[in-house]
């Protein structure tokens, strides 16, 4: 039986809640399917090592994940430390680092499970954002001056790159032309932002030309927003910045019931480094440690993840064993149930089991 | 009688229909109130003047501007030019030049209109935006090298100044003081974007010191779209950067129902330059000229031009007229009904004379 390596990183709150529970359901399935197994690494990068001694990534950290299969990772973010500390502490070296340029974050509303949307019922907003992840808002750069001047400046310099671009935008007519309906939507904000996102208006393009059998669109981010919510079956897959993709696919994850159940794939696409699995719902401090965050996010994510290392069998079965407890109203209290963790846990390992 | 000089520039697209139908509606509402009147100069400033002349505002037209006591704008953007090129040239010289720091857009559901979430009826979503509407992403400031080399770098630097943003952060606790719920949410990305980010929670925190009889609270961007979507009824006031700001306006004009109905004032709080007020669908090439186009945004909008030139009572039953209307069910496509522009003008004006 082949051994796939796995880098755990629970991090902060309930990313520690929520990472057992996949680790839990990972090792079940590899029971349950025998021609592969899993082999566990856990890394404690945590906002609470960083308070002990400065730091997130130790000195070598990155490079030790370059052997793994793949990183899953829980979330990041504390009360006690800003954000940007946590953030360009551990979760954007990490997506860098790995040259992890795409992020992949698809949306459905599950079986059970019910959308804001009156209109929207579940098997609905079948979309895939692809979100750049590596550059553009994200850059970093920037800096503030005349601070204690009375009249600070302070500047935010979003870079995009001819290669960051094109790298993503096939990446993204790859992944409409493999779906159904073969759409793709581009979004920008090349009417205000009138340097970076007309650099991305022109690529799309070029690039589309080699995919004419793909129906592409494009829309500014604020009118995208507007399409999603009255005009949602009109969307299927969907390419934006980094900071654009952020924003949508959390607007798309609300619009299919709950954060808490919405995955994300930090996908290098050349596999030169391993990929990072990571449910997109944060830390959750005022949830941590009681015992009821949503799991879904980060089982959805690990079907993902197995999918990714070339487990598709294995992954289609857990996906349908979430299905399955969903749509038996397994559910945790952001989707109007009152399981634990534990609960919902036990119930996908018992469903994969049965399957 | 006093008469006030309101300068008119409708535009591209349905801003010429619906500029038409603002002006026909303000017209009859100074009739009705008898002691003012309304003076109105028309600004031919379109793509379609850009494609003749190679520019959008004539030499000497941002001074002669300066003369009104304010001015409706109805929608700028047109296929034959870029993007870039129309809004770089005729809106967002406007907002600059005229010092015009904050856009105020409120949000509601209209009587007899329906909202696309489940849980929200009428009078629901009463919320403020309040939009920087000076710096920060839409600086302007940037470029694009290599171009011809095959790897092409493009650069947009956001730009956020100490006085920028005290002064949009002050009106910003000044609106949530003076409604009932004294409410106000403070959003940025200040995670991922570690320079202007960090400035405006700074100065939010400075701010916020003088005025803690105002229940003020934070948000990430992206997360703030799941809580409008899900808990829309913790929000009332929100402040936020031009681009943040500018997304999250769409989002909650759509789900109040449509983007035709929403509203937005560009002020310069200070009085020394004239307000422009317009509403926030823009030009809509694809239902122009067609006679369908939804007043009720560029109304709501002449009603908040009313109210800031000091005519209280008018713009009171200027919004009491659009919400009788819209309860009796007088509605373009975009709503659910099936009138036209003329007829919802000429409805709202026989509203008018009857209250
Ligand atoms: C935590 C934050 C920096 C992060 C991001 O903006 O990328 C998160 O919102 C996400 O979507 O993964
Ligand atoms: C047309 C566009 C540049 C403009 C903006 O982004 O400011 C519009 O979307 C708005 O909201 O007024």
């Amino acid at each position: 039986a082949k051994t796939y390596q796995i880098a755990t990183i629970p991090g902060d709150g309930i990313g520690v809640e929520i990472t057992n529970a996949a680790a839990k359901v990972l090792q079940t399935l590899a029971s349950n399917a025998k021609h592969f197994d899993f082999d566990f690494s856990n890394f404690d990068w945590s906002s609470k090592t960083y308070l002990e001694r400065g730091y997130y990534i130790p000195p070598g950290g990155l490079d030790e994940l370059k052997a793994f299969d793949a990183i899953f990772f829980g979330a990041v973010g504390w009360p006690d430390v800003p954000d940007h500390i946590s953030l360009w502490g551990l979760m954007l070296p990490l997506r860098n680092a790995l040259c992890q340029y795409v992020n992949v974050r698809p949306t459905r509303i599950l079986p059970g499970t019910s959308s804001p949307l009156s209109a929207c019922k579940s098997g609905d907003l079948d979309w895939v954002i692809i979100r750049e992840n590596s550059e553009g808002e994200y850059a970093g750069h920037g800096g503030e001056t005349h601070t204690h001047f009375g009249n600070a400046v302070a500047t935010d310099t979003s870079i995009y790159t001819q290669a960051g671009i094109e790298r993503v935008m096939h990446f993204a007519f790859e992944t409409a032309r493999s779906r159904p309906r073969k759409k793709l939507t581009m979004v920008t904000k090349s009417n205000a932002q009138r340097h970076g996102m007309v650099l991305w208006d022109r690529i799309f393009h070029q690039v589309r030309k080699s995919y004419m059998d793909v129906d592409a669109d494009t829309m500014l981010v604020d009118a995208m927003t507007v399409r999603m919510v009255l005009k949602p079956k009109s969307l299927d897959t969907i390419v934006a910045t980094n900071l654009h993709g952020d924003i949508l696919s959390d607007l798309a994850a609300a619009l299919s019931g709950s954060i808490g159940t919405a995955p994300s794939s930090n996908l290098d696409p050349t596999r030169n480094n391993p990929s990072m699995f990571e449910p997109i719902h944060g830390s959750a401090p005022d949830i941590a440690g009681k015992g009821i965050a949503n799991p879904i996010g980060a089982f959805w994510s690990a079907a993902e993840l197995v999918s990714w290392i070339g487990e598709k069998d294995a992954s289609a079965k857990l996906m349908k064993a979430i299905e399955n407890i969903t749509s038996q109203g397994v559910k945790t209290a952001d989707l109007g149930g009152t399981d634990s963790t534990v609960k919902v846990t036990d119930a996908l390992c018992a469903e994969i089991k049965r399957l």
